[in-house]
């Protein structure tokens, strides 16, 4: 007879902790019901003394009672942060603990040491609740698609950010009113920074491409831009164009080159991405087999998070009391380079300030042309007071870096009166 | 050492059948790099010779010759239809093979006996393609969800209707003509009378409800309709007031009570299930953890359906390699029953052909109301030359059986013309 039951301590008692513990014990009897499994929660710790008083009978006093128990075998990491996280996981695997984790900064800075130390010391690690809460992403990305080769993976990741530009594109307001609006509902923190400038997204796109294609690439190396300078107008004229405004997470393949980047992209309208409201998330991947595929669900929240951590302790434990372990790779051997961001070709919204008088427009399309940038339409407004005029314009395909030096001529003339928007657009069919 | 290599028998060798077969072997170098499992597909049978000619090297001259054989682990049967499908599964069965099955007839009907049997041999069933081609729905219900009591699911299951609903309403066009459209483009079967009944469906959604709530219905006890009564009028009128019409499978549980039918439904317009075109699939699901969720993808065609194969023959070879067997049950022991379809309450969509004189909608008024049903909006339309005029109407939620009873005693009234049609709403928000 194989071992048949699974200890479990939680380091980390917040919000996706104690909503975890409180829907996994509920759930209990139903899951060794499924799996034939007795799985049980033994320890949990926080340095916060409060956030243990409703687990008062497995209140640990110290994290290493819980990562040196010979006892227990899942450690389930949910305090956030780098630094406390990365020792504690680390230490847990060396002590041939495997690990559930929802911190997407510590995987996406050290997920390739961490996965290596677990089959090292044949233990897993499971990261479903890292990205997207309650979506599934991972885990059909690592197994649902295994026979696919993924070709592009778009991604609304961020909730907070999303519900601020939803917000301001229902009620036409500015993004520091529709941030006040987040942060009065909950949906942002009292420091919202790695929300708003796209860094939380960049480290989840960067999970994805991981588990994608093998390669684990650093935050520092990828374009991320956040939504703090995205004015109401631009989201205004998108929608005049047909598109609207929203924080992805992107990462395609072509060949063996992958570009990853985070920024505001104008996404066709009747896309299912553009649909996505509020604080929910959605990813879209293309494979060479699923063709076009969509995931939507919350994308925060204690319980969307705590289905996926329930999952990923399910998954784990019925691989221990399997005898044999199984060893699992992204890397394919295949050697990725990843594309500089100049070198990124997309289409491209740009709001010129203007002053309106003849031959602006003129002296415009000619930079743009030289720099190999042609237009797709435009709009010139003639409602400014101030005599300086918006023109919005579409391009078609370009160049990244053919795009920065254009504008940086662009706004060097003296009829620009204003720093030129730009933003990039996703074009694609569903 | 435990056993690395795994061996595959494919009974059918059709569309989804040659596809996996060349995705697999296409893929088998990268899957075995990620999994450390060598699996190869050493034997496959069809009936019709000429399928088997690009895989002659691997070509058997009967089933048996993949049932019996003790190397083949893993059977995947691929021909479709009940009895021979039947009899193959479990006879591989039988003699201890796993078996992967895209066959959803086969599932509804006999599910529960093949799974019983199979843990009797200590084998696996995998049947992620049987229900909406490469969306991992149940991978999805059965793994990622196990945390979650699941609430409600609702799918777009079946290419071919929702490809003749989209063309009836961007091209305002007759069922008849739609139907020919999707056969002449290779979406509908020279038989397409599985589909377009609705009973295709009705077996996806009882596969679905099986898997998330441990109990197969039979088809016989849900009620289907399908969509060959659907007229473009009631398309245009739908979308007047602000839906589409979709062909959904339907899935709600209630306490231990399930709901399960298939009917022509009205949904919102802005609900992104009513932007799901052409022969896609999407599956909405709730549940008391995720909150809501919705699955997009390709519901049909070869590659999609081999990328859940694909999916299922390696997870089902990284169980074999492993020493235990894990039991898998979808039954959680609750006694739980279906609800009698004239027990359901939900929104209903009428068009009367009335006389155009005073006091007809009286008349149909009165008889709802004496049924309990109360409208929340009606048009009565003018143009009608022939004096008979339509009048739509949508009530608030009303019991089945009443409505029943309603439109029985309307349709006798001397003013009604013609039958009234009479669709099912199903209204819910994002």
């Amino acid at each position: 007879m194989s071992k048949k039951n699974i200890n479990v301590g939680v380091i980390g008692c917040g919000t996706v902790g104690s909503s975890f513990i409180k829907g996994f014990i509920s759930k209990k009897e139903i899951i060794k019901k499924k799996t034939g499994i007795e799985i049980d929660i033994v320890k949990v710790f926080d340095r916060d003394k409060n956030k243990l008083r409703l687990f008062k009978n497995i209140a640990a006093e110290s994290p290493d009672e819980i990562i040196y128990d010979k006892e227990i075998d899942i450690v389930v990491e949910l305090i956030g942060g780098i630094d406390y996280a990365y020792e504690f996981v680390k230490k847990s695997i060396e002590n041939k603990k495997s690990v559930v984790t929802a911190n997407k900064a510590l995987i996406s800075k050290y997920g390739e040491e961490i996965f290596n130390l677990a089959k090292e010391k044949n233990v897993y690690i499971g990261l479903e609740a890292s990205v997207a809460g309650a979506i599934p992403i991972i885990k059909s990305l690592k197994e649902s698609f295994i026979g696919n080769k993924i070709t592009k993976i778009l991604g609304i990741l961020n909730g907070t950010t999303n519900f601020i530009l939803s917000e301001m594109f229902y009620k036409k307001i500015k993004f520091s009113e529709a941030l006040n609006m987040a942060k009065k509902l909950g949906y942002a923190e009292a420091n919202p920074e790695l929300d708003i400038s796209g860094f939380d997204t960049g480290h989840k796109i960067l999970i994805l491409s991981y588990i994608s294609f093998g390669n684990l690439f650093s935050i520092d190396n990828i374009n991320v831009e956040g939504i703090e300078k995205i004015e109401p107008v631009d989201i205004t004229y998108a929608d005049e164009f047909g598109y609207r405004v929203k924080l992805l997470g992107i990462c395609k393949r072509e060949g063996n080159n992958i570009e990853i980047r985070v920024h505001p992209t104008l996404l066709p309208k009747n896309h299912l991405l553009s649909l996505v409201e509020g604080v929910n998330n959605a990813v879209y991947v293309e494979g060479d087999l699923i063709g076009k595929a969509l995931f939507y669900g919350e994308g925060a929240g204690g319980n969307a998070a705590s289905s996926s951590v329930i999952s990923d302790v399910v998954d784990i434990s019925k691989k221990i009391v399997s005898k044999s372990y199984i060893e699992e790779n992204f890397n394919s051997n295949e050697k990725i380079s990843l594309k500089l961001f100049d070198e990124i070709e997309t289409k491209y919204y740009f709001r010129f300030t203007a002053i309106d008088k003849p031959g602006v427009l003129a002296k415009i399309s000619k930079i743009l042309g030289d720099n190999n940038i042609s237009i797709s339409s435009v709009i010139q407004k003639k409602d400014n007071p101030e005599k300086a005029v918006p023109i919005i314009m579409l391009t078609h395909m370009a160049k990244e870096k053919n795009v920065k030096k254009a504008i940086e001529e662009i706004n060097k003339l003296d009829d620009i009166k204003k720093e030129t928007v730009m933003l990039r657009v996703e074009e694609f069919l569903f």
